[in-house]
This record gives structure tokens, C-alpha cells and sequence, in this order.
């Protein structure tokens, strides 16, 4: 599977360990860190445990598995960890996790002594096709995922698909809805393909054609002023159903989860306002509600949801923008849409 | 006074209020919030509130004025009333204050929602003349000075030395220290005639001057490769100093009183490493000497100094490293002391 190059740094499909272990020597770095949570360190690590002892001294940052250690106070600990150890700025921060090493890491090394080199190692399906291209990193306040972070590219990604062997299939399926909406926003045959797929282990050919959509869309518009919108599709409505579920009722949604609930939502904002059809909405949500549980929520929250899309990034002027789609496989942005439009949009999935 | 051109900004030093007020209406901000202190909102906002009222609805975000504010916690309570107030990805950030104000502010605008504009109307000669070119951004955590930051340029700098007359004695000395180390870093010529100037208000041509010295050295080396290090010139002692002070002794050094300091000990190690005559440390001793409170610190404390130096960014291989001078107006980068060779220059500043 060909190196992709991303933004001045290669993404690696194949004998990742070994390139990360090259990659370190080459970089003559006076000390290297590797951040892990309690997953990775026990099933992630001893897979290059041996490798890395050969370069010599370094030194583990553990933190808990799970969204709360995105919090700010986490990265203090980070930060605090890096001060203690006298991590000067030619240190190197390699990343090995999910999606929350991968950007609360790249935060903490982005802002560390005004930034250190870091790359990503990432362990789960959602970090390999989501996190590890496009160069944001992110921490959470206030409960507000990503509220707080940086545009800084890692130097590296190593992508090494035998890490997902060892992922309980909720988490394969939370990677599975981002690689999904790549085929929904940019690719109707892929999204065609996908469905037809194994989707309980994805090869590591679509990993690899997912990253590949998704970092064409990137290079395109590094900043998000237009075309990298498109990857927001889902997110808008998603991600205030799943800084909720963070809130009130944790670990009862995945990432992918919600933004499976937030694309039927979506879709169905598209079919009333962007020209998606009928039987397109049909089968997007048949094909969410086949693959992911239903969930249930009540219409008292509907306020509460909306005023999370209030203090969402990508609004402006007090308005929620969403991408939407006109067709299966071409994405729409900047649509706004209003608070009866959106609740209408949770009624639908509701009813589903 | 010309108008200066650094990397992408401009830094106005003639009707700054006038070219802040047309800057925020030109630039389509959806929303503008103002960060002062105690001190700046009392003595500096009320000569732009009427023409800030002009331009509609804003905010204003008030801290506590010291470097106790720099601290982490008092970051987050800025990026808690951003998310609070809604402020969107086209909101501004107005630093109006000194140094504390703008490293801070440029920190917190710099990474809330992955960056929004902001701008620098610095108030104090050390923020004019030092914070305001040059795009570091920082907080301090662990009591640890800039120890977390970014390298991101303001959309613009206003210079107004007429908020120089509401300041202290002991501030505008702060500011001159970094004027002063201008001269004896690039320009002996300069140096020379600062000495012969009324140092209680410096002039604006003054004062433009060292931005124009600053921002040629910034522009050259945005990132500190090499030539930016010369303006650590008495840095790495003095933030050990003033960082020591920080924490045992608070407001018992200002910034410029603590790299007086660094210069003295700093040029000793110029004499006996890299050059500088007798008769140039003689009198670079005797102009600190004269200007600033000599400041007493027991022998008791050096090794706590040092410790405190190698956790400096500047730092490599847990090795000391100084900028020093070959003569007055060259400066001499790059420059390992030993702990030995620093305590004698502790020594040398105690004797004097």
C-alpha cells in the first residue's frame, strides 16, 4: 500500500514500526516520549516494545483511556510530565492511540516550549482515517470537545492495520461511520463498496482509500474556508448529540455512533433543502440504522442540542451551518438551518 | 513616525487609536472583545471608549494585572468567557495592556476554536518595544515563564507612547532594559546614545527605534535558528532570577530589573568567553549598575538557579546555553556555561 504525502509529511501503510523506528533515529532527537492511555500501553506497546529499546533512553506518558482525559487539566499533566522529565525542543512526542492521544498529544506537543516535533501512531479504526490527516489537535473545556487547539501538522503518521485486531467491534464501527460519510461527501462508488464490505474488519485497502479522500480534501483547503466543510457532514447535529451523551450519560455513544445519528439527521435536512432524494435518504438511514443501535432521546433535550450547536466552531453570527448533501457522493456546505428545521430533523430520526 | 512592516502585520506608532478603530472596522469582525487588566481598564481603555462605542456591541474580558496571571488557571478563564459570550471563529481579540496582557491574550486567541484574530495595543515600554513584535505567545504553568505558547503573529500592533505617561518609574526602567540590550547586542551607536538620553520617558523615536531593531532581527529568523538568539542576551540568568523571585518573592523584580541582572553576569562571561574588553564589561556593569536597585541573593540559592536554567527552553542535551557578546553592539550565540563558570558569574554581580 503506497506512503501517502500529506502536508509536508508522509503518512506509511506498510512496516509502520519499522518506519517509526527509522524515523527516530534519523531525526536526532536529544529524547523521544511516547504518550499511551491504559489500552494501548497493554495492547499496543509490547508491539514495539523491543524496536524501540534499541534506540536507547525514553520515556512513557500514560493517561486514562477516554474522552475526559481530553480535558485541560489532563494536558496540564502533559505539559507538567514534559517540564519534569527537562523535555528540551528538540524532543520528540510519539502518539500511540486514539483519537484522543492523537489530538490532546498534539496539542500538548504543539504549545510545549512553543512546540515540539510530534507523530502519530494510530491504534483504532476512527484515529487511522479521521485523526491522522489534517493537522488539528484539540482538548476539551468545559465540556466543549475541541474547543481549544492548534493547526500544527505532525511530522509523520504510521498507520499499521493489525493494531485493529485488537478492537471490540463497537470501536471498528465508530471508525467505519467516518470512513462511510467519506463515501457519502466525495465517493458513490466507495460508499457503495463499503456497504457490500466485511465492515466487521475493514482491509486495510479502504483504510487506506479513505485517508486518501480525506487528505485530498485537506491539502485542497488546509484553513476550512470551503471544500474541507464537506468533511463536517454529520457533525453538526452529531457532535451536540455526542458533547450531550459526554455530559449526561458517558460512554453510552461512541464518536462514530453519533455521527451516525447526526448523518440520518442530515440527510434528511438535505432531502428537505439540497436536492438529496427520497430513495438516497432511504438508504442512508436503513444502511446507520442496519449497522448502529438505535438511541433514544427525548424531546426535552431538543433545547439543550441546539444550544450546543450554538457554541459550535463552525457556526458564525448565532446561525448553525451544515454540510449537507445533494446527492449520494456530492456534498453541499454552508447551509443554515433553523432551530424548527433542526428539531424537525430529530423527529425524523426518532420516528425512524 | 513611519509605519513598520514585520511578518505579514503592520505596527503603527502614529493616530494608533484612529488605525485601531478603522483596522476592526475594516476587518468584518462578527464580535470584539477587548482583554485589559485592573490597571489598563482604569488608566488606558477610557481614552478609546468613545471611539470603541462607535463601532457597536463588544466585550470586554478584565484580568487581574501581575504575571500571576499568566498562570494556566487565569488562561482557561478567558477561554471560558469566550465560549460564554458565543465568540465565533470571525471574532478579534484587542490585547490592551502589557506584556502579561499580550502573551496571554496571544495564547488564548491562538488556539480558542484553533485560532481567531487578535491584535496588540501594548501598553508599557516593555510590551512596546518587546511583546509586540515577534509573534511568541505565551502562559506560564508550574511556575515555569512561557513554558507553554505558540509562535503566532497579531493581525496588527498600535503603539501610542502617550499611555507611557501614566506609567510608574520602575516600568519604564523595565522597558529600557530591553532597549538597552538592543544596543548592546546590534547597534553600539545606539546603545551610546541612550545613555545619554533622558531614560525617564524615552522618546517615540526611541522607542521606534528598537522595534525597528527587533523586528530586523525577527524577520530574519522567525523561528530561532540563529540570529533571533541574540536577543537572549541576559536571559537565560535573568529569567532564572526573575523566576526564582517570582516564586519566593513576588513583585520584588520586575522583568527588566531581573535581565539588568543577566546582563551584568551574562557580559562577565562575555569577558572571559567570547571576547568583550575589560573596559566594555566595566561599563556595561556601571550603566545597570547606576539605572537599576541592586538586588541581594545568598550563595544559598545557586544551585536552585541553575536547576531552574535547565529547564529553559533555550536549552539542549541538559546543556546551559547563553547568548553573549564579542563587543558591545556584536553579539555570540550558542554558548555552553558550565555551572562552575555561571556561579562565578553570580559572584561577579554579588561583588559589585
Amino acid at each position: 500500500m503506497q506512503t501517502i504525502q500529506s502536508d509536508n509529511y508522509p503518512i506509511f501503510f506498510e512496516n509502520s514500526i519499522d518506519e517509526l523506528i527509522a524515523f527516530i533515529e534519523r531525526g536526532k532527537y536529544s529524547r523521544f516520549f511516547v504518550l499511551t492511555d491504559e489500552h494501548t500501553s497493554v495492547h499496543c506497546l509490547p508491539k514495539l516494545t523491543d524496536k524501540l529499546n534499541t534506540l536507547g533512553n525514553y520515556d512513557l506518558i500514560e493517561i486514562n483511556a477516554g474522552e475526559e482525559s481530553k480535558n485541560i487539566d489532563f494536558c496540564i499533566g502533559v505539559w507538567k510530565m514534559l517540564i519534569d522529565f527537562e523535555a528540551d525542543r528538540k524532543s520528540l512526542l510519539v502518539n500511540l492511540g486514539g483519537g484522543v492521544i492523537t489530538d490532546m498529544g498534539g496539542f500538548t506537543a504543539s504549545t510545549y516550549k512553543r512546540g515540539i516535533d510530534f507523530v502519530h501512531m494510530p491504534t483504532t479504526l476512527l484515529s487511522q482515517v479521521d485523526a491522522s490527516v489534517g493537522g488539528k489537535t484539540g482538548i476539551d473545556v468545559d465540556g466543549i470537545k475541541n474547543i481549544i487547539g492548534t493547526f500544527t501538522q505532525p511530522k509523520a503518521v504510521f498507520i499499521d492495520t493489525a493494531f485493529l485486531d485488537t478492537l471490540p467491534p463497537r470501536q471498528i464501527l465508530s471508525g467505519l461511520a467516518e470512513m462511510l460519510k467519506h463515501g457519502l461527501i466525495l465517493d458513490a462508488a466507495y460508499w457503495n463498496e463499503l456497504k457490500q464490505s466485511d465492515l466487521t474488519k475493514p482491509s486495510t485497502a479502504l483504510v487506506h482509500r479513505s485517508v486518501v479522500l480525506k487528505n485530498k480534501v485537506v491539502m485542497e483547503d488546509p484553513t476550512e474556508k470551503n471544500i474541507r466543510k464537506s468533511l463536517n457532514f454529520g457533525h453538526t447535529i452529531g457532535h451536540a448529540i455526542e458533547t450531550w451523551a459526554l455530559n449526561d450519560k458517558p460512554d453510552s455513544l461512541t464518536h462514530g455512533e453519533a455521527i451516525a445519528i447526526g448523518m440520518i439527521c442530515e440527510s434528511y435536512l438535505a432531502h428537505k433543502k439540497t436536492g438529496l432524494k427520497a430513495e438516497e435518504l432511504e438508504e442512508i438511514t436503513a444502511t446507520f440504522n442496519r449497522l448502529y443501535p438505535r438511541f433514544g432521546f427525548s424531546r426535552d433535550i431538543y433545547e439543550e442540542l441546539y444550544s450546543i450547536m450554538l457554541k459550535d466552531k463552525k457556526n458564525m453570527d448565532g446561525k448553525v451551518n451544515c454540510t449537507l448533501l445533494s446527492a449520494i457522493g456530492k456534498f453541499n456546505i454552508d447551509n443554515i438551518c433553523t432551530k424548527e428545521e433542526l428539531f424537525e430533523a430529530f423527529d425524523y430520526y426518532l420516528a425512524g
